[in-house]
Order: C-alpha cells, then sequence, then structure tokens
C-alpha cells in the first residue's frame, strides 16, 4: 500500500478484506516516503503509518525504496517478498478492478512459465515500439487467442490493480510462497481520476484538493483519523510535499551530470539517457523537462522514476541483486497493542532479520542466524535512510528539515483503547 | 580578476595598472560564474565579461572553474599559467596592500624552493592544529627570524590581496615563466569589509549592497556602465544570484551521500568528510550547516569551497593532475575591436589550443598541435559546461534558465567606438 494518503477507499478496502477473511491480524506493507509513481509522499512515512494504525491496521512495515519506487513488477514484488518473509502472513487481499482471481492467475502463470510463444509475442510487439505494458498486454491477448480463450479479456489489464495484482501473484510464484490471495471489486474512482468524486476520490485527486487546499473535499474523502493526521503534519510544516518542490532540484542535479552517469542508473535504456541529458538542458522547469522526455514508449510514471532513481543513484547492478535475491530485513513503522503480539510470532518465524529500532540494524545484522546477504542489506538500508533525509529537506518548515528522522523516531506504537 | 561586480576599485587598479606599464594592450583573466570564496558570481560571466570590456580591457579570458574555485595558491597557478599561455603577456599587474614587490618575491622564493627549516616549521605549526594559513604565516615568520630579517613584515601577509600577490609570483617560479610582476597599492575598502564605504566599497559590500537592493549606494559603488549591465542582468531575470539560492541545493545533495562520497573529493582531510556528513543531517538550513562544519582550522571560504567541488564532483585525482599540469586550453569570453589584434598574434604564439567558439571545442583539439592532455582538457572543458549549466538554474526568472550558455552565448564582441 501506498496509503498517500489513506482514503474511505483504503478504508473501505480495508474492511472487506477482513469481512473476506476473517485474519486474527491485519499486516500493511506500505511504501515509504517515495512512491511508485516517482513521486514524494505527501506526508511522511511515520505518519501515514500512524493513520494505518488508527484504521486498523495491527503492523505496518516499510517497503524499501528499492522496491517502492520500481515498476508494477519491482513493487510487487518487494511487497510480497516482505510479507511472506515475515512468516506469519497467510492472506493477502487486494483491490482489482476485474475481481476475477481467476483470470489473474492465468496471467501471473504464463508471466511466470514464460512459455516460448509468449516470449515470441512479446519481442514481436516491443519491436514496433509500443512501451513495455503495453507490448506485454498484446503479446498476452495473441497469447490467449493462440489457446483458444477469450482474448478481450487481456484488456483488463489496462486497469492499475489488477496489474499489480498480476504482478503480486506472480511474485509469489517466483519466491515459491504459499500465500493465499484474495481480490476485492475496487470502488469509486479510478487512480487515473484526478477530479473529486466525492466520498471515493482517488488518492491522486486527493492530493490534487489538498494542493489546491480545498480542505472540506479532502475532509469528504477522507476517514476523519486520516484527515485529523493529515492536517497535524501540515500545521507543524512536515508537509504537503509534492514532486514540484523538488523540480528545481532535479533539474539543477542532472545539469551537473554527463550521459554517462544516467548510463549507469537502473532502468535507463533505449535513449533515455540522452533525452535526460539534453532535456536537462534544454528545459527550465521539471514540468518542461519531463515532456521534452516524454515520448510514446516511456510513460511519465516511468520518467519520474527514473529522475528519482538518478538522484538516489539507484545503480542497475543494485536493483538487478535486489529484484533477484528480495528485500534483506524486515522494517517495523509501527504497531498496536494488539500488532505486539503477532510481532512476537514474527520474531520466531520471520526468514528476514526484523528492524525496529533503526538505531540497532547493524547490531540485528550481526546476531541473525538467517541468510541475508550483508552488502545488500546495507544498500537497501543506506537508500531508505538517505531518502529519508532527502525528504525532510523539502518540508515545507525549515525548523522541521532536520535529518536521521529514521533514527529520531522510533516505531509508531498505538496504545488500544479499552 | 572576479569583477564580481566590476566596482570603482577595480577601475583604479585597470587605470594605475596602465600609467604603470604604459601596455599596448589588457588582458585580464577571469573567473566564470563560480568564485575562489566557494560562492556563485552574482551575475553572470558573459555580461562580467562585457562589463570588463567596457571599462577598457582588451581581452577577457576564462579562468577554467577547476582553478576559480580552488584556495589563493590553485586560484593564482591557474590565472597566471592562463596568463603565461596566451604568449603574448609580459606583465602582471596586481592590487597589493603592502605595495611591496621585494617582499613579495623573497616569500614566493621560500615557498618555491622549500628550504628544509621552514618546512620543519611549517610542520610543527600544522601539529598546534593551525590553520595552512596561519600555520604558513607563522613557520614564515620562524623562517624571516632566524635569517635575521624582520619577522614582523609577514604579518602583512594577512591581507589576502598580498597572499594572492605571493601566489602568483610563485605559480610563474613553478611554471618558469618570465612575466614580470607589479604591485599597485590597494585603495579602499578590503575585501573582508563587508560595509559600504562609498566609492571604494569591497565586492563583498556591493553585493550586500545588491542584496538590500540599496540600489544608489550600488550606484555609487560601481563605474556606471557596470551599474548599467548589472541592471539589465537583474531587469532580465539573470541575477542577483547568490549563494543561499543555493542553501536548500547544496544540504539536500549532501544528504544523499554517505562519507565515502566525500573522501574522493578534492581537499576533504582532517574529518571534514566525517563534519559534512554529520552537519547535513543535523541541520536544516545551509547557514546552520556552514556553523555546524566550522572549527578553528577550517575558514569559512574553504568548507563553502568543498560544498562546491562536492556537488560538482570535483575529485582529488582531478585537480591533482590540474594542478600538475595546469589549464589546458584558453577560452576567449569576450574581445574588443582592438582586443581582435592581440588575438590574431596570440593564436599564433599560444602554449595552449585557444578556444573561442565552444561548440567547436572539440575540432580545436584534434587540430591542435600543442601539447595538451586531452583527458585532462575535457574534463575541465566539462567541468565549466557543467557549472554553468548549474548556474543558470539559479537565475531568478524561469525562463532565463534554458541551459548550453556556453554554447548558445558566442564570445562577446565590443566594437570601439570611434
Amino acid at each position: 500500500m501506498e496509503y498517500n494518503p489513506f482514503h474511505n477507499g483504503h478504508l473501505y478496502h480495508l474492511t472487506s478484506a477482513r469481512e473476506l477473511v476473517r485474519p486474527d491480524y491485519t499486516i500493511a506493507v506500505m511504501s515509504g516516503n517515495f512512491c511508485q509513481r516517482g513521486e514524494p509522499a505527501v506526508i511522511d512515512k511515520f505518519a501515514r503509518a500512524e493513520i494505518a494504525l488508527r484504521m486498523g491496521i495491527d503492523v505496518v512495515l516499510e517497503l524499501p525504496v528499492v522496491f517502492a519506487t520500481q515498476d508494477a513488477g519491482g513493487f510487487a514484488f518487494g511487497a510480497v517478498s516482505v510479507l511472506d518473509a515475515t512468516g506469519v502472513v497467510t492472506d493477502v487481499v487486494f483491490g482489482s478492478e476485474s475481481n476475477d482471481i481467476g483470470f489473474l492467475q492465468r496471467v501471473a502463470q504464463i508471466l511466470y512459465e514464460q512459455p516460448d510463444e509468449y516470449q515470441k509475442f512479446l519481442h514481436e510487439e516491443l519491436k514496433k515500439g509500443y512501451s513495455f505494458p503495453n507490448a506485454r498486454k498484446y503479446a498476452l491477448m495473441r497469447y490467449f487467442s493462440m489457446k483458444g480463450w477469450n482474448e478481450e479479456e487481456v484488456l483488463r489489464l489496462e486497469k492499475s490493480n489488477d496489474i499489480l495484482g498480476v504482478e503480486y501473484i506472480h511474485s509469489a510464484l517466483k519466491i515459491g510462497s504459499n500465500i493465499r490471495f484474495h481480490t476485492i471489486k475496487r470502488v469509486g474512482a479510478e487512480e487515473k481520476d484526478t477530479s473529486f468524486r466525492g466520498r471515493f476520490s482517488s488518492a491522486t485527486a486527493i492530493r490534487n484538493l489538498i494542493r489546491e487546499e480545498r480542505w472540506e473535499e479532502v475532509r469528504d474523502s477522507l476517514p476523519e483519523d486520516s484527515f485529523e493526521i493529515l492536517m497535524r503534519e501540515i500545521n507543524e510544516g512536515r508537509g504537503p510535499v509534492f514532486l514540484e518542490n523538488m523540480g528545481d532540484f532535479l533539474l539543477s542535479f542532472f545539469r551537473l551530470k554527463n550521459m554517462e552517469f544516467f548510463e549507469r542508473i537502473h532502468g535507463f535504456s533505449e535513449g533515455l539517457e540522452k533525452r535526460f541529458h539534453i532535456c536537462a538542458r534544454q528545459t527550465g522547469s521539471y514540468q518542461d523537462f519531463l515532456e521534452c522526455v516524454k515520448a510514446k514508449r516511456f510513460t511519465f510514471s516511468r520518467i519520474r522514476r527514473l529522475a528519482l532513481f538518478s538522484v538516489f543513484e539507484v545503480n542497475k547492478e543494485f536493483v538487478e541483486k535486489s529484484n533477484a535475491k528480495g528485500p534483506q530485513y524486515i522494517r517495523i513503522l509501527g504497531f498496536t497493542e494488539k500488532g505486539r503480539k503477532i510481532l512476537s510470532l514474527m520474531r520466531k518465524k520471520a526468514k528476514l532479520p526484523i528492524v525496529t529500532n533503526m538505531s540497532l540494524y547493524r547490531k540485528v545484522l550481526e546476531k541473525t542466524d538467517l541468510p541475508v546477504d550483508k552488502q545488500l542489506f546495507f544498500e537497501q538500508i543506506d537508500l531508505d535512510v538517505r531518502t529519508t533525509n532527502f525528504y525532510s529537506m523539502f518540508f515545507p518548515a525549515v525548523e522541521q528539515r532536520c535529518g536521521e528522522r529514521d533514527f529520531s523516531i522510533h516505531p509508531i506504537f498505538l496504545r488500544t483503547e479499552t
């Protein structure tokens, strides 16, 4: 989840998921300060974790930045890997436009097995100049058609939740996880829908409302606790944080770099390094830069993600290694009194070291008997820390910008009311 | 020169220098967009070159950034090397507080020859924890005293112009230049003096007046043409540019870096890499950061310079190589009609390739028969280009921020009035 911010749709999802699987505990893995659209979160991860706990999540885990800022595939792989590594998660419920788990599983199986015919189709579609998501869609359609299945079904995969859903199942197959997946029919506005749609506006629409300071409509779109904490953060000068606040930084940073720099960064291919290099010099604002880089085969989300990878210096080898070996730790952002119990169980069953107090992460690594790639552990946690430090430089209030929040803010503990 | 901005003191210097050596032509080597105090120039290099031409300089050369942003030693070495490489410069006149060329030459000779006793004294003074400039001063005093000279004379070296003067002569000795040096008694305010002192205010004081928009006092401190062009730049949105505009960028940038990053950068030693790393996280504003890093043995200028080296990624090897081999090209920023003639002569006599049109710099390098370190040539010119691109991101007007000014702005040509 991104909970950026936690809105009525998230609450609906949470309530429905509970009814569906009647869990003993609920655990969420959440993006930190940077999200999958290549943007900063509107308020920081500690506040967003606090909201999630108040809304009924028992334990909030942080999805390491290297996964949180990747495309749907990398994001889903990181999220499922963290959940699986807890050793206590049995069921995952995700929102889905199609609400057809059988269909999603069928597609995931193709992506996992990569039958020869599918690979051939994909290759051909990519050659036609389609973006990867589109090429994949057309290749799947051809594969469905070849199998005599209804190829129209594949068009469902234009919806972001279904795309993610497929990737969750695909990831579980890759890591051999026993997690069961369930879908809930997604209600309300689509994420792409940027307009206010009453109670069930999309997160994008809500961020626009925040940007425009339309507080009444923001209030209508969020559960009370979420609105309250959002306003607290804003009043204390720790938000809202928007990509446009970082625009000048990003463009200035790119101006200092050469093409060779971008070549080392994850995700740069197909001449994107040249486009970044040239566009950073030809344009004077970040919005103009994005439009300059844009082409049919590159989505804006991808360009924004690459921009973040660049300033964070997320290089190709690091991402390849992360995507091969998965997350190397489980970071706890917060838990409730009830969540404490499942945390105790997790400490026994987890497949990765658990980092609760960041100041002790080196000790956690020293003590663990679990198979961990130490270098990768440090690289992943270092990226989380650096980006948290970077993020807080964009808090509106200068006096809030002191860094090291990963160390100064302890995991949020929410005492359950009795 | 930095001409940041060109003020009445500069005009006085130029007039007096002319009277002193009665030159056929006057050539100035000027810092580009970043200066020796580790700060951006208040208006950009093309405008400052234009002013210099209007004030009577015939040819303005650019001091490559790798030298312009170093301490007095590196700055002077770069400047004298460029002037010497023209093959046409015979005399250099610099401002001096002591106005005692014999004394400055004596000190330069010691720095050049590095007698054993002097080296021993220097080592001892550094060990006491003094900053390098102070340790050197005390070592020189002890050496003077040992020689039976008046050690009090050395105290003159607290003045910035005399320090630079010694470095000019020292540099000429190092490269075996035949350039003759002359001094002019410096008049008016000291550079350190930040207050308005009427017609002869210091450049620092004038920048403060610009910051405070006290235009009448700015006008009083500058020659008419200098004021006019300064105001033109400001009205068109290309200035003023101040370090504080870059503060958030610098601090955000440091937050993304680890200690190992700083270790590779020129000038980091004595634990400064650790101080940068920690202070960038402990403070939320650049001013607080500078004060956090500051210690007795580090001057603010040095810290500011290191900050620029960091964002420009000026590493140790590059500076060592530059300081060993000198500048690898002569960059022409502007010339007058009269200056054209000396430029023709320069093309015959120069010891380095001359870059007039930046778009052709690769061709210039291909064609030259002069002994040039090609890799160093590219590294030095690349730093100039990258920093110019970076600088223009801090123009107040967004529409002025398009990059590549090094390629889009041709050298300034000033037709002499008839």
